[in-house]
């Protein structure tokens, strides 16, 4: 399948050096990981089926750098291939603007999948990715789906516990469509890997029911066998590949020096010379060039032909709804006035919600039960819609990553709220690719009672409205908890829907005359109000009782509902004043740290400290969620004003 | 080992229906797991040397019940064990101010070692507690340091990732003094484990260099053999017992119905009346009493014994100094004018700390050269000072809190700020369990420059400042690093030190008339100041030239630094009118999401974004954080307030 050997190692070169030249170039980067693998990208060059012309194509090949710090050899790989990343983006390497940042980005460089960096991220996200394919391949058939998803991934990766529990996830789901690459140079920032690491990968991965090859990742055609063999198993594959950091730099091959940081004009020199280089920076032979550039001919012609085999299946209407999903079908329930935990309504809104739309689809971190998040009658994935994610909640973010950004899907996850602290670093993926996924998370707060505070969230609102580019939501009863889908729905961006344990009460239907979707909106009007009181979620019902006392001491209070503090934030000045009037005092009432509240409120009635474990009256009791209590505070904030 | 069958066999009933008793009482929490542990529970007691009448000696075993939710068990053991934990204390369970909340926290109930429930941190700090242990043994000798560290896990602690990486450290630093008992009962909460797993786990624990012995969980002949093998073992020993879960319930056996729920009295009943047990609640046989109360004599003769020992070896006056660390006798370094990274800074501070302190010791997940941490000639840890935690963020996390609670060290961590997230977990264990350990976090803001925005910490600080118990610690230069670190060393809980890449200049001296450890403090006062200029870290300079402008103009301007957001806000509020002049617009500036500033200023010049791939320089001037644009903002705001 390859060409000669000479070609093969010119392409490697080619490769090679231009990641070398693209570093020094910036002066800063990583070359040590671009030059050790350049033989392997080299040979996977003739085994990777895309379409550069078409980077969206559906049934392409997936391809995951999860070492987002090896960027240099992903981008030299996408000009190369042709790709729209020329020589001149190469040239503007991590400059601000430019196509190609220090590490790769999904929304900025075409050919990249996923925005990787944090390590473990993008191991994770080709699981989601295979993930996906195969539910994909179930729906619509191997007549359009039947790609693969590669990974290269470094000693990094393999040492993040996401890459485990993704592995162990990959292996139960014989996710027989991937292939990972394994660069394992036995060397890491602080030194030899030796250091810290000695597992034996090829029985760990066994153990989670991988098949394993082991290859030199210098020689091409063992490279070659690997991939071929690896494209026809019934297990996912990892290739583990012994490389040498930096091959073929002259003095620093093999050094933990070459990882992140240029290697020098002269070591530049001196490589390319006893490489029998060109030594001129950004050199790229014809021939290697050509070889390279028939990906772009036989993408036009894998796509053909895949059109064909489109137009010729009875899956096509399938796969035209699931391109376009149409939000207008949905047929939500309506809630009348009995109390409901919004976990409770939630879980009536996703089934409704996967009823009418095929690409919908998610599960949990094995709290399906208390999430309320099982999609009924729908089988398990991925042949059906219920995700077992198994207690793993990082790669179980991660793979909803992917496969919101496989092209098909709509996914979500879901697991008690405190444990958002294990997917935050899925999340910020999530926000930083704008994924279009959603977060469930239940047991929002002190609600939670008898579990205690290791159980109760406190911080995690806060963690998240700070986050750019993600919207969380955290409804105050079943009718916001629809508005809220039907905005997040809207939203290219991840949205997270925060919601309780324990029944709310409906809101007076007749009082809600704003507009939830703007994130905020009042809810209680009065005459000559004097107060403010906001608040999200369980709290909106203790805020409407404060008013109630405060009415009858003749203090007017106005009630703001505010599902989505970060859409409220975007809301222009003009409307955020229409809703928290400015001459009124403002109190913003949140079970949990709210010191990001005080952008709109003079007093928070929050969480200063963890929680506990009793019955959950009695703890918002405990830590003053009482109407009296707020009353009394708005009172005396009235009095101190006025003094 | 252990007494007669039919004694173990009313030992373990009685630690069943104490658990079992002690849910249906509360009507809340999970009595399966306490059920199917029972029997290991009780070969358990006759093989772990402990005092009950002192929980806090020194050379006792540590046991770490990982999987929280079955604190009933854990509350049974100690009262039978007899440490101070009256059956009433049983009978309050998961109630408010009790001493048995709803998963075991350790500053609440004597015995409990380290508060766990969120899966996966308990198995990481029983690998921390060995890791420590090792650690003192190697510098106190097997006289004083002999004991074991025993953890008790199950499915779900085994499929976080954080399990895995601790096992691979474990392994990795052969640590010979570790045994954990997995309950292995093929049931997670939403069913059959095989629905989401299929690891071959022993496997998997032998690729990671440990032990595995294979048991029946309800054989206790062969339980006491393998707790009698795993004592003396060359590695990390696991036992995977098979059980059943709520084994001894009449119906429920085996059920994950058994998981999280109270059994209810027909099935308690029915269960008694098969085990032939009395059938009043809470009933406690006197044999099987009087044989688990051994362990208070034997503890009694272990402590008395060792304390002998202790008398007869050399290494008490090192013990002593372990025990009683002297912060006074750390000579810190003494930072000129020029203009240092705080990273650097940091870095000598945290070696002349190490030089003072035999027990101030750490690490980095693999960036040591980077974050500055390495502790120069003080050699590898266990044996040295050194920890190479390889690139395991979220492990190194609940591995430090455990070396934290060890009762002999003092530890800290690091990585790159931006991989906090992946700390965040065991983050919030250490504020909970007010774990004396610190966090090092370099590459704080923009200033990581060209690695881009996954490398680039926008959230970060907001999230850290919404934990409670927590102290994050954002120097802007040498000289408050330093105080930065004698504030923390005084704080019974965690602290963090957030630290830039790039070279900040120094604060002018004479301008330091305040006091850093209040969190914040005014370093430059104006006659008639309009404006209070407010900034942490890099941003302190950058205020510092802002007000230099503003000066030009004639307008007034204070400039505050606040190096601990966390402490400042403690402060009473007389203080911190001292420090903002209510009189003043006050204007916060910091490279981060600032939604928290809103507390103290009027406008935030933050971050509403994600990063980019740019010089730092670049960076900071495309995302507004110049003199200039700060100059121009305090001056709208004051036309606007004038008008």
């Amino acid at each position: 399948m390859l060409p000669d050997r000479a070609i093969v190692e010119e392409i490697s070169n080619t490769i090679r050096f231009l990641a070398a030249d693209m570093v020094q170039k910036a002066n800063s980067g990583h070359p040590g990981m671009p030059m050790g693998l350049a033989d392997a990208a080299s040979a996977f060059s003739f085994h990777f089926r895309h379409n550069p012309n078409n980077p969206q194509w559906l049934n392409r090949d997936r391809v995951v750098f999860s070492g987002g710090h090896g960027s240099a050899l992903v981008y030299s790989l996408l000009h190369l291939w042709g790709y729209p990343l020329t020589l001149d983006d190469l040239k503007a390497f991590r400059q601000l603007d430019s196509k190609t940042p220090g590490h790769p980005e999904r929304d900025c460089t075409k050919g990249v999948e996923v925005t990787t960096g944090p390590l473990g991220q993008g191991f994770a996200n080709a699981v989601g990715f295979a993930f996906a394919a195969k539910r994909g391949r179930a729906l619509l058939g191997e007549a359009i789906i039947d790609h693969k998803i590669w990974c290269f991934c470094g000693d990094g990766d393999i040492m993040e516990g996401i890459s485990y529990e993704a592995a162990s996830f990959a292996g139960h789901n014989a996710l027989d469509n991937l292939i990972v690459i394994y660069d394992s140079n036995d060397v890491t920032i602080d030194g030899a890997l030796d250091i810290c690491f000695s597992e034996d990968v090829a029985a760990r991965f066994r153990a989670q029911r991988w098949d394993v090859i082991e290859t030199d990742g210098h020689d091409f055609e063992r490279l070659d066998r690997a991939f071929s063999e690896a494209r026809n198993q019934t297990k996912p594959t990892i290739i583990i590949a012994k490389t040498k950091i930096a091959k073929g730099a002259a003095s620093l091959e093999g050094s933990p020096k070459s990882h992140g940081a240029p290697l020098g004009k002269s070591e530049i020199a001196a490589s390319k010379l006893k490489a029998r280089w060109n030594a001129e920076p950004f050199y790229i032979p014809q021939t290697a060039l050509a070889w390279l550039r028939t990906a772009l001919e036989k993408g036009e012609l894998y796509e053909r032909e895949w059109n064909d085999r489109v137009l010729r299946s009875d899956k096509k209407p399938l796969l035209d709804k699931l391109l376009n999903p149409d939000f207008n079908s949905i047929q939500y329930p309506v809630f009348d006035d009995s109390p409901k935990a919004t976990r409770d309504t939630n879980g009536e809104i996703i089934n409704a919600i996967a009823k009418a739309l095929p690409g919908f689809f998610g599960g949990s971190a094995d709290l399906a039960g208390s999430n309320k998040t099982e999609l009924k009658g729908l089988g398990v994935a991925p042949l059906g819609a219920n995700i077992r994610f198994g207690i793993r909640e990082h790669a179980m973010s991660a793979i909803t990553n992917a496969i919101a950004l496989y092209g098909l899907f709509i996914p979500f996850d879901s697991t008690f709220f405190v444990f958002s602290d294990y997917q935050k670093p899925a999340a910020r993926v999530a926000a930083l690719t704008s994924a279009k996924r959603f977060f469930i998370w239940t047991h929002d707060s002190l609600g939670v009672g008898e579990d205690g505070a290791t159980h109760q969230p406190v911080e995690q609102l806060s963690t998240l409205r700070a986050l750019p580019n993600f919207y969380a939501f955290r409804p105050a009863d079943g009718r916001e908890n629809i508005v809220a889908w039907k905005t997040a729905l809207t939203l290219d961006a991840p949205s997270a829907f925060v919601l309780s344990r324990q029944a709310l009460p409906a809101l007076p239907s007749s009082a809600a005359k704003g507009d939830p979707s703007k994130g905020g909106y009042l809810i209680s009007l009065s005459k000559q109000a004097r107060i403010t009181l906001i608040a999200s979620g369980s709290e909106v019902a203790l805020a409407l009782a404060a008013k109630d006392i405060l009415q009858n001491d003749k203090i007017g209070a106005n009630v703001v509902s505010v599902p989505c503090f970060d859409l409220f934030v975007e809301q222009d000045e003009s409307y955020i004043e229409t809703i928290i009037d400015p001459d009124t005092i403002a109190i913003a009432i949140e079970a949990a740290s709210g010191i990001e509240w005080f952008r709109f409120a003079e007093a928070v009635v929050g969480m200063e400290s963890f929680g506990a474990s009793a019955s959950a009256d009695r703890l918002f009791d405990r830590f003053g969620f009482t109407p009296d209590r707020v009353a009394e505070l708005a009172k005396s904030l009235l009095a101190e004003s006025s003094v």
